[in-house]
């Protein structure tokens, strides 16, 4: 059977060593996190994860979902339960706002916990995860009303939360909405429409399920500029908090999908539902944006902590299997064979998984962060600089973290040969489930395109230049450091790619926009891998600093990390130059033929 | 639901205008493959393919095989009247021996059809192709009584055949094999043990099943030098030819797998059963590999195939979905949108799967020539070089082609958004079937050990050296030529990486054979991008003289295959770089930390 330890200590070592969250207490909530908390709170979440999540993932994986006759959705056995733990332990609360019932802590250690569950139980985390993106959305756009009504008992797990976007001839271009809302004269509207793919749209998890619908009012412009956001509860609501009768929300069927089979993933039908505005009228883009920038982030976590769950249980394999002899000759002599964690091929995937998994997670700590200073900050500079590294961040985070993150469960699965292809050890799931993390909240194409399309040019460039200034500050800083040389020469190597494909596209994208478009994915890869690389610099400095002063009883794993730092620099970085060479070959071949000639 | 169409007409440019296999009419079989043999056998091979097996595949897939309580398994529903129609109108027969009932027909053809079968339906094209595999083991290392008995009935589909290598506790390293064999003093042996993932093992397909078994005769030295191959009928054979009781082989379980559903996986076990030496004693790794090469020819074209079929029904998708604009203005204005396939980045996925399918097919079929040449040729000289090339290219045709096929399978479903990920569409199946190509018959790792541990310098590089000879020497003879330059210039590059990633394996893995090890499989890919662009050199200069000389109605074909040429040159080959650098940054990063430090 699968395992899963949830990697406490290298967090602990990126929140503390690395990244330094104390100096931030003077933020909100961050006074709050002071070390033993964070300690106290990882340890805790990781056993929530590793003792109620995981031993669900694998029989929610075989049992999956069924619609039954009235409509009504069965969960895998075990979840409901799951979640009313995970709620009632505070988890759904933990970064929210005291006065809905939250616990005020830093987004960070949010971003974290998502890690540990989605890892453990992707498709269960889910849930909480999709109540916890409906609650920012309410939190940032809805009404104090809105707020007093739906947010306390979200968060104590009553009800939960979706959101409803897509529907069959439209996901990524949602200027195409149909779903219609008509005033129904008293304040509220009647929604009718079909909306698909509606991940955890009905459940037998929580009382009530509080939707987020995306719908067109009658008379609003075309397009994306008459899109208008809605709050549906699938049941009413009376005025004392009560659940009453069905809302005119109904399930029609669900989908039988590749994986995250313990989620339900819903066709709704909205015949006449009753729904309130969320915001303003046809601003409703405005409002999703908030929960689809949590969500991508989110998404982003999925495709680390497959990756993570994916390597560890690779590992065990690989220390575990005999299979053949060392190169340099027998290691296990008293064996018919040696573990095949000898094999260097088998150790260059490990070392690749586990170098990506170490620099995303620090990654994803590092916006998570910003992300805390964008919200949290007194400082308007402060707060727009972390804006702007985040807005820039988002789609790449989103894009490489869940590409490389598939890549890797499927590395991992290659690990136990034959034995990776069937259901019994359960390593496949993982493949299966991090699929999903390319498509939905924006395919990765999309997240590219929002990239080099949206997000690089936005204020003269200022995000991206300011990631310029900082890798290269570092650089400057570091220049003389003799342990640090080894290391830094490929990252600066790699700046310069990017920075060379940044002016390429400066110098020909704007009068012909298919170059941008035939490099955005390269781009998207290449601004990951530099990122990736940063934050293995970082690590490494820390860990020759740590060293330096005599570790503390961590000496082994600080080497372990200067290790795992000259891995990735020698290995992943050299893809930065194909990159490079792909971008400016710009779209000539790739726009030649006529669609016929496919 | 799925569609697909066999590339008839670009299978006839490679035979015909590529690889002018005219000129081979000398030997055996190519005779009679004149060129309207050829185009109608390819043809009829469409029909089957296209309207046989190919509706099966989904159906096969959701299906299913079940074990039944009595051991007997049940194949999806209407696979055993496809198997009578393909073997019954010679597909299995068509590259063997007349002498047994075959067609004499060139080996190539036979790959040509594998790949329009296993693009048809992969789970089904196991059955023959297993069959096929026994077939070429027993023709070659059987005594004349066992193929006069065995060969003709499996020809005809009355029997099938399998492979039994694989037990629970060694899959690569045969060396530790456990399976017994006994003998029973009538000149047969008794075989005990327990074989698993057994493709084809049982199901209600045949009337017998010759199982082909590898075990260790009682006394026998150990480790690899110890093994035998054994033919193990499903059920006795009567003197006259009959098919009789049970003899003592039995499916024990069926596999829960990822894909090829439609294919039974099971536990085989022999509990006593009657087999017979296959060739000499001691010595069934040898039979077994002439076995395996061709299995992993047919692996190699399996990645061709589920890229080639989830390439062609995303191009039905990209052209007939609709979402957002073009970023050079509309190109649908009478259309809410434009189809997705206007896109760049739909069309740089797109493309880089298109380049990769045409190069991989000519690939493939330049190893098949080579495999006929190999066995046909009266020119002892002849046969060498083709069979160098073919020891060679094997593990990178199993390796790279199943690699790439599987994320090319990945990248046509990223193209169907949310509906990729959901079963109705079809497209994951091809996922979920490539992803065992990248394990089966050597685990791609494998493959790069045997490359560059094996094959690499066997012969004082021989084959290498010959291909280095080949690819420099089409570059020099085309020099000139002004219109192949800007796709001549990069392949040069790239095969001067190649040259210079082996020559670093020269100076610095007979020391340090970790060096090899770690290098194997960036230096398997290294070889096959180069292989691949060779290919497309040959392609390209052939569609120019053609374009020349007035293309005979084929204009438009022939300048799309000038600008696939130029895509693959400039966006595939640019990896070749971050091979080398990975290669050359050698094992010390790699095999550093202790197995605890994972």
């Amino acid at each position: 059977m699968p395992v899963y330890k949830a990697p406490v200590e290298d967090t602990l070592f990126l929140l503390n060593d690395v990244f330094n969250i104390e100096r931030y207490n003077n933020l909100p909530g961050f006074a709050d996190a002071t070390p033993d908390v964070v300690e106290a709170v990882l340890a805790e979440g990781a056993k929530v994860c590793e003792e109620i999540l995981q031993p669900l993932n694998h029989s929610g994986d075989q049992e999956g979902c069924t619609r039954n006759a009235d409509g009504s959705v069965t969960t895998p056995k075990g979840f409901k339960a799951a979640y009313e733990a995970y709620a009632g332990a505070g988890w759904i609360g933990l970064a929210m706002d005291p006065e809905y019932g939250g616990q005020g802590l830093p987004y960070t250690l949010g971003a974290v916990m998502n890690e540990f569950a989605s890892s453990a139980n992707m498709a269960f985390a889910m849930y909480p995860g999709l109540t916890m993106g409906a609650i920012a959305a309410l939190y940032v756009h809805g009404s104090d009303e809105q707020k007093r009504t739906y947010l306390p008992k979200m968060i104590e797990g009553e009800w939960s939360g979706t959101m409803n976007l897509t529907e069959p001839h439209c996901g990524t271009d949602l200027g195409l909405i149909k779903t219609k809302a008509v005033p129904n004269g008293d304040g509220s509207y009647a929604i009718n429409g079909t909306k698909i793919f509606i991940s955890a749209g009905e459940q037998d998890i929580t009382r009530n399920i509080i939707h987020l619908v995306l719908a067109r009012i009658e008379g609003a412009p075309a397009g994306v500029k008459g899109i208008s956001l809605f709050v549906v509860p699938r049941n009413t609501i009376g005025e004392d908090g009560s659940v009453g009768e069905n809302n005119r929300v109904s399930c029609g069927s669900i989908e039988h999908k590749m994986g995250i089979h313990g989620n339900s993933t819903c066709v709704m039908n909205y015949d006449g539902a009753k729904g309130w505005l969320i915001g303003t009228e046809n601003k409703g883009l405005n409002a999703m944006f908030v929960m689809m920038n949590e969500a991508r982030l989110g998404v982003a976590i999925q495709g680390l902590a497959q990756s993570e769950v994916a390597y560890q249980n690779a590992v065990v394999y690989a220390r575990d299997r005999i299979q053949g002899r060392a190169l340099t000759g027998a290691t296990s002599p008293d064996k018919a064979a040696d573990p095949i964690i000898v094999h260097p091929d088998v150790r260059r995937t490990l070392m690749s998984i586990k170098a990506f998994n170490e620099a995303a997670r620090a990654f994803v700590i590092w916006n998570a962060i910003k992300s805390d200073i964008s919200h949290r900050s007194s400082d308007a500079a402060e707060r727009q600089a972390a804006d702007d590294q985040l807005g820039l961040m988002t789609p790449v985070l989103k894009g490489v973290l869940t590409d490389i993150g598939f890549d890797n469960a499927v590395k991992a699965q290659q690990m136990f040969g034959g034995h990776g292809y069937i259901a019994e050890t359960g390593v496949e799931q993982f493949v299966r489930d991090a699929r999903i993390a390319m498509i939905y909240e924006g395919a990765n194409g999309v997240q590219a395109m929002d990239l080099v399309g949206r997000k690089l040019g936005r204020d003269g460039g200022r995000a991206i230049m300011a990631f310029f200034n900082e890798v290269a500050g570092f650089l400057k800083d570091n220049a003389e450091d003799e342990g640090l040389k080894p290391l830094l020469g490929p990252l600066q190597l790699s700046l310069g790619h990017l920075q060379q494909a940044t002016m390429w596209f400066m110098n020909n994208a704007l009068a012909k926009p298919d170059n941008a478009g035939a490099g955005a994915t390269d781009y998207m890869h290449l601004l990951g891998l530099v990122s990736l690389g940063y934050m293995w610099a970082k690590m490494a400095k820390v860990a020759q600093d740590k060293l330096k002063a005599g570790a503390n009883g961590a000496t082994e794993r600080m080497n372990t990390k200067l290790v795992t730092a000259r891995f990735f620099m020698e290995r992943s970085l050299p893809e930065t130059a194909a990159h490079l060479a792909r971008i400016t070959a710009g779209a000539d071949s790739t726009m030649a033929l006529s669609a016929e000639q496919f």
